[in-house]
C-alpha cells in the first residue's frame, strides 16, 4: 500500500464530507476500510487515504458487510455518511478529530506517514494505530509530538467486535489516552486499558496462549481439532462470552471466591500448567492441522464459515446486550 | 463423603422410582447433584448414593436450580421424576443402564466404590467416572471388567453447560464408547471424544492454558483483573462462543484457509508463543488476583455473580441454537 500527497479523488467526493470535524483513517486494507465503514455508519465524517487501485472496492464491501452486521446489532446511527477516499494524507487529517492509522507493520512507511500526518495536523488530535505488532514507544519515536500517539487495537472487524484496546506508550499523555477511550466509548465500543506495552497486547496474547494448547492437542493426537474447537464452542466459549477468565475461578472457590479457589485448587492448577504443550508449527503440525481444519470444515468454504462466524457473533452480542 | 451399603432411605422413596431401568449416580456433591438433577429432569429414572447428611439438601438445591435452568433453556422433559437417595449402593446399580460416578478425586475411595458397582451389577453397564483429574487407565485398574469403564467429564454444572468429554483407558472397550455418547447425545448433550488420555483432558487444559496469560497479565500489572476479564467477555468470548480457536486462524488466512494463515503468520505466532508468561502462585500473584476481583466484583457476592454466570450462559446458548 503507498501514501503519497497528491490531490483527492474527485470534487465531487469532498462534498460529501461535512463541515464538521472528521475522522481521518489511513490505509483502507482489512482493518482500515472496517474502521472507516464503522465510523461512517456511526454518523462521523470520514476521509479515507490509500493510493492503492484496490481501496475503492475494498471500502465498498466493508460497508456493505458493515451495513448488514450494524444493521443487525442496532448500531447504524440515524445518520450515516459515506467515507471520502483520498490519497492526499494532508487534507484528509487536515482538521480531524482523530486519526486511525491502520498500515500495514512496517515500521519505516508508518514513521513516514506520521510525519505526514504531524504537518498537516493540529498536535491536539490523538493519532491511533491499529498495530497489533509493534509497541507503542517504538511507532511514537521521531515524532514531534510523541505524547499523541497511542495504540488502539480492534478485534476483527471493527464494526462487529465491541472490544477496542487501548494502550500509551512510554511518551503518551495521559490527555490522549483519555480521549481515545471517551471516543471509542462514546461510538459504543468498549474499551480496555493496558498500563504497560507488550508484544500483543491482551488479545493476541490471551488468544494465542489458548490456541497453543489447542494445537498441542490436536498435534499430538489426543482429540481431533473438530472436537478441540467444540470443546471450546459447546463448553468454555458460551461461558467466556459471559465471564472472564479469572471470574469463572472466583466462582469455583465458592463462598471464599479466588482465596478459596487458590487455597483448594492451586497446587492442581500449576501442575496441569506445568503439563501444557509447547508445539513448534513444524511441517508435521501445519499438516496435521490443515488436515484437521479440512475435515472440520464439512465442505463449507471460507466465506460461509466466515458468515455463520459473523452471525453466530450477531446473534451472541445481541444475547449478552439482552440477556446477560 | 462415606458411601456404605445399607439400606434405602425409606420405603416411599422406593417406590418413586420407575421399573424401567434407571441411571445411578454416586456421590451428592455438587457434581453428582447435577447430574442427577439433570437426568431426572430429563425423564430418567435416578438413584443417587451418597450417606452424606448433606446429601438431601444439596440434591433438593440443584434440582431447584435445575428447574429454573433447564425451564429457560426448553430442556426440561414432558415426564420428569425425582431421584431417590439412598446410602445402598447396590441396590442403586442393581438393573441400571447406566452408572455416573461424581465422588471426590480420591483413588482408593473410586476403587472401593468400583468393587461394590462390579458386584451388584451387569458388566455391560458403562461406568462413566466424573473425574477430570485422574487417568481413566488409573481408575479401570482392578477392575473385573474394566472395559466399561470410561470419562464422561461434565462442564460444571451438568444440567447447564451442553459439554460432556468421553475418554476412555487402555482398557476401555469401544462398544462402551459408543454407548456413553449415543446415552448423552440422547440426552441433548455434547460430546467430544479423545482419542487418548491426557492430564485434563481437553476442557481443563485449554481453561488453564488462557487462564495462565491471564494471571501473567494480572500479576505483571499490563492491566487490571477486571479489564482482562473484559478483553475475554467483550472480545474473544464471543468469538468464541461460535468459532473455535483453530477455525478463527483458518478464517484469518482467507481463501486459502489455514494453510495461508501458517504461511503469512506462523513465524509471528511461534514468537508470541515464546513470549508467553509462565507465573507461579506465589503469595503476591495470590494477592493481585484477590485484590483485582475483589475490585472487579464492584461488591456483588458469589451467589450474585454466580446468579448472572448462569443467565448470560443461558442467553448464550439460546441465542446459539437459535441464531448461530
Amino acid at each position: 500500500m503507498g501514501i503519497t500527497d497528491n490531490h483527492i479523488s474527485g470534487p465531487a467526493a469532498r462534498e460529501t464530507v461535512e463541515a464538521a470535524r472528521h475522522v481521518a483513517v489511513i490505509g483502507a486494507g482489512i482493518i482500515g476500510a472496517g474502521w472507516a465503514a464503522f465510523f461512517a455508519l456511526r454518523g462521523l465524517a470520514v476521509r479515507v487515504v490509500d493510493s492503492n487501485p484496490g481501496a475503492r472496492d475494498m471500502l465498498d464491501a466493508a460497508l456493505a458487510r458493515a451495513e448488514q452486521v450494524m444493521k443487525a446489532l442496532g448500531q447504524v446511527g440515524e445518520r450515516t455518511t459515506v467515507p471520502v477516499l483520498t490519497d492526499d494524507l494532508a487534507w484528509a487529517v487536515s482538521g480531524a478529530a482523530h486519526v486511525q492509522e491502520a498500515l500495514p507493520e512496517k515500521l519505516d512507511l508508518k514513521h513516514e506517514v506520521y510525519a505526514g500526518i504531524e504537518a498537516a495536523s493540529s498536535p491536539r488530535c490523538v493519532i491511533a494505530s491499529s498495530s497489533s505488532g509493534i509497541p507503542p514507544s517504538v511507532l511514537q519515536q521521531g515524532l514531534r509530538h510523541p505524547e499523541r500517539l497511542l495504540i488502539a487495537h480492534p478485534c476483527n472487524p471493527p464494526y462487529l467486535m465491541p472490544l477496542v484496546e487501548i494502550c500509551g506508550g512510554q511518551h503518551t499523555a495521559p490527555w490522549a489516552l483519555d480521549e481515545a477511550e471517551a471516543f471509542y466509548q462514546g461510538l459504543g465500543k468498549q474499551t480496555v486499558r493496558l498500563r504497560r506495552e507488550i508484544t500483543g497486547h491482551l488479545v493476541n496474547r490471551l488468544q494465542s496462549a489458548l490456541w497453543r494448547e489447542a494445537v498441542y492437542l490436536v498435534a499430538n493426537g489426543y482429540a481431533s481439532l473438530e472436537d478441540v474447537d467444540r470443546t471450546v464452542t459447546e463448553g468454555l466459549g458460551a461461558r467466556w462470552a459471559v465471564c472472564g477468565p479469572h471470574r469463572i475461578f472466583h466462582l469455583s472457590g465458592g463462598e471464599e471466591g479466588m482465596a478459596g479457589f487458590l487455597e483448594k485448587l492451586g497446587e492442581p492448577v500449576e501442575q496441569w500448567w506445568a503439563s501444557l504443550g509447547q508445539p513448534r508449527l513444524d511441517m508435521a503440525t501445519r499438516k496435521a492441522l490443515i488436515d484437521g481444519m479440512d475435515q472440520a470444515a464439512h465442505g463449507r468454504d471460507s466465506v460461509q464459515l466466515a458468515q455463520d462466524r459473523d452471525d453466530g457473533v450477531i446473534a451472541m452480542l445481541m444475547a449478552k446486550r439482552h440477556g446477560a
